[in-house]
């Protein structure tokens, strides 16, 4: 979708002609009623659920939760995924020439907000011919976009489903951040930003980033169970057999230490190296800044000198917040603050803390206590719809019989 | 201390016309029985106590714990640091010159290990005159040591004192070390480890490597204390004075943001930015990749199929072990299963699990709690001794009327 607008942004700047890549799913009803946003965080995109065409492994980022049945379930929604600004998966980003200057935008592109994004999410629907949304829903940063929905549109918002979020991040959360942009920036590949024109790509700085970021996205104990402390199996020469008798060679364990610094020795290496260098091939150093700043930023209570019950006075919808045990990037701590906060607004909320061993991952696998929560709110997300609606028809309407409180 | 004889290595390898930097603070008894030996972590040094004459901001890394009067009593305690082999504090290293083949190491210094550290220090105690120690100390890495040395050589340790320590490294261990060795290895300065003969540094790795290390060894708590969301105060121009009326200009957490992905924005940031510069400016890279794989390697219970029960039951000395509340780098419950460990071998221990909320950090600050431990644990060292002395001249000795258990 192209806007002709510019964009004003929160840090004073604008964007002009801008485009946004989306996709829906699902049929928006009559009444244009049920349409639901899906917020991605840092390394998605549009593409949320389905699989295209002749690409088999093309599924949706959150294909496990929404789809044909799912518990987002596409054949009683209208679900719309968006690329954010500056994002590097179709929407107008720093790889994008300049409209003011020719020139691609680099290091030159402005930097957006979680509430710029709204802003510019929000033009989408009005291109769309949606008014108010069913629903607004995100995990981690897409729940900080979901939430800053519910402050800066109350009114087109009647449910937002907050997963694995925060209200701000915390010191920590910004040093990891801080880091991963310093391996980007001081790669001497990053040119300032603009490596574009040298046709090259930070790639180090990037592998380094997506491993850091893939430390905190796993707990402690799913690395322990998943990996521990085991070695990488020892590659055999080709058509080599492992030797009978006695261990065999590929059982990692009990092989001896290599007693190398710069080669892989256990198995989490050669996860954490494999992921990086994916990574690598195909984000956008320039998006990765962008993204990990407006997560920085994102503080709704800062306005009002920290004190977020009074943030969330603005809020109207009903809430479903989720957290999983073992997410220390975005502990449950963090979502009890929104959860505390709401209640001081007596707000109508749904929280559900899942004891999960996957960390702040949880929110992106499948886990039936947490796909079942999210599965039994949309429902009645889609009964308040029905009940709202004359019945059509001979059709029999099932009525709500649940009273907002 | 030079070395003539080669030291076999745990790889295979061995090291020859080796030195070891040392201090020794206090007085060694007639019977040489006051001994003890503190090793040190990632980047610290022999030098553990004191001030060098004429260079007031020289105090040892382990000041506040080590001297006279303090808990560790060099009063009444022959205290030994040593420089461990392929750090670059004096002591043998990847920058010396490779006696067989007259080049300087880098990259070619072999892997050295926890055990081979020790038995480098049990040449030093045997240089000395030591047979045994009343204590061998550490804390972290340094706790690695001091449990080594109570496997590798239990008849010469009477107390091991293990602080903030953990049998092995978890995956995640592993992966944070992995992260910081690749930001140096993969910086195109490191030239593979021969950046010596390049006259560069790695110094952008080096950096990184150390950012990451310092959000680990901090609380989030901590950080969130210390930090928080604090933006870093605006530099004013030379001469210019704060604005009158309105917020100061250097009240930082009122100001707008300054909306940059490069810059530094948050206090958080200016803090890692400045550890890792000055890391990089003293700390050898090389060293940094040894000292990082020899945590990795560190695993007595790996030739007992991780039984850490069969591991430890060589040990015979008296344990006295500590972890901080928040030390998430090496929690409580990694010193928790040394103490489980110890107790099914029916081992003599006293156990602190300290209340404190900085992180891994706090076995190097002061706190009542932690040092009143080591304190009374010494305390009790130094009856042991006085007890097993005959009383000299008119001196009324203080017998211990504790028994070993």
């Amino acid at each position: 979708m192209h806007f002709a607008e510019p964009l004003a942004l929160q840090s004073g700047a604008s964007i002009r002609a801008y485009a946004l890549s989306y996709e829906t799913y699902g049929t928006l009803n009559a009444d244009r009623s049920n349409a639901v946003l899906v917020c991605h965080a840092l390394n998605a995109s549009h593409h949320v659920a389905g699989v295209y065409e002749g690409q088999p492994n093309s599924a949706g980022w959150w294909d496990n939760m929404i789809g044909p049945g799912k518990p987002l379930d596409t054949d009683r929604f209208f679900v719309i995924g968006v690329n954010n600004l500056g994002s590097c998966f179709g929407s107008t980003g720093p790889m994008h020439t300049n409209p003011d200057t020719g020139e691609i935008y680099g290091a030159d592109f402005p930097v957006v907000t979680v509430e710029d994004w709204v802003n510019a999410q929000a033009r989408l629907l009005d291109a769309l011919g949606i008014d108010a949304l069913a629903a607004v829903m995100g995990g981690s940063l897409g729940g900080m976009q979901a939430l800053s929905w519910t402050l800066q549109y109350p009114e087109r918002v009647r449910h937002a489903v907050v997963i694995a979020s925060a209200p701000n991040l915390t010191a920590e959360n910004i040093a990891f951040n801080e880091v991963a942009r310093r391996a980007i920036v001081t790669d001497p590949e990053f040119h300032g930003g603009h490596f574009y024109r040298h046709n090259v790509i930070p790639q180090r700085g990037l592998r380094i980033a997506r491993m850091i970021g893939h430390i905190t996205y796993l707990s402690d104990d799913v690395m322990n169970e998943k990996f521990g402390r085991q070695l990488k199996a020892p590659t055999l020469p080709e058509g080599a057999l492992a030797p009978s008798g006695g261990p065999s060679a590929l059982d990692a364990s009990l092989r001896p230490y290599l007693y190398t610094t710069q080669d892989v020795e256990f198995q989490i290496e050669s996860y954490l190296r494999y992921q990086g260098d994916k990574f690598s091939e195909y984000f956008d150093a320039n998006t990765y800044l962008l993204i990990t700043r407006a997560l920085d930023y994102f503080d709704p209570a800062r306005a009002f000198n920290g004190n977020l019950s009074q943030a969330l006075a603005r809020a109207t919808c009903k809430f479903l917040l989720v957290s999983f045990s073992t997410d220390w990037r975005f502990s449950p701590k963090r979502s009890r603050e929104m959860v505390r906060a709401l209640l001081d607004n007596n707000r109508n909320l749904s929280y559900a803390e899942i004891d999960a061993p996957h960390g702040h991952d949880a929110f992106l696998l499948d886990d039936a206590r947490y796909t079942g929560v999210v599965r039994s709110y949309f429902d009645s997300v889609a009964k308040e719809l029905s009940a709202a609606r004359p019945p059509e028809g001979a059709r029999t309407a099932v009525r709500s019989t649940e009273v907002s409180q």
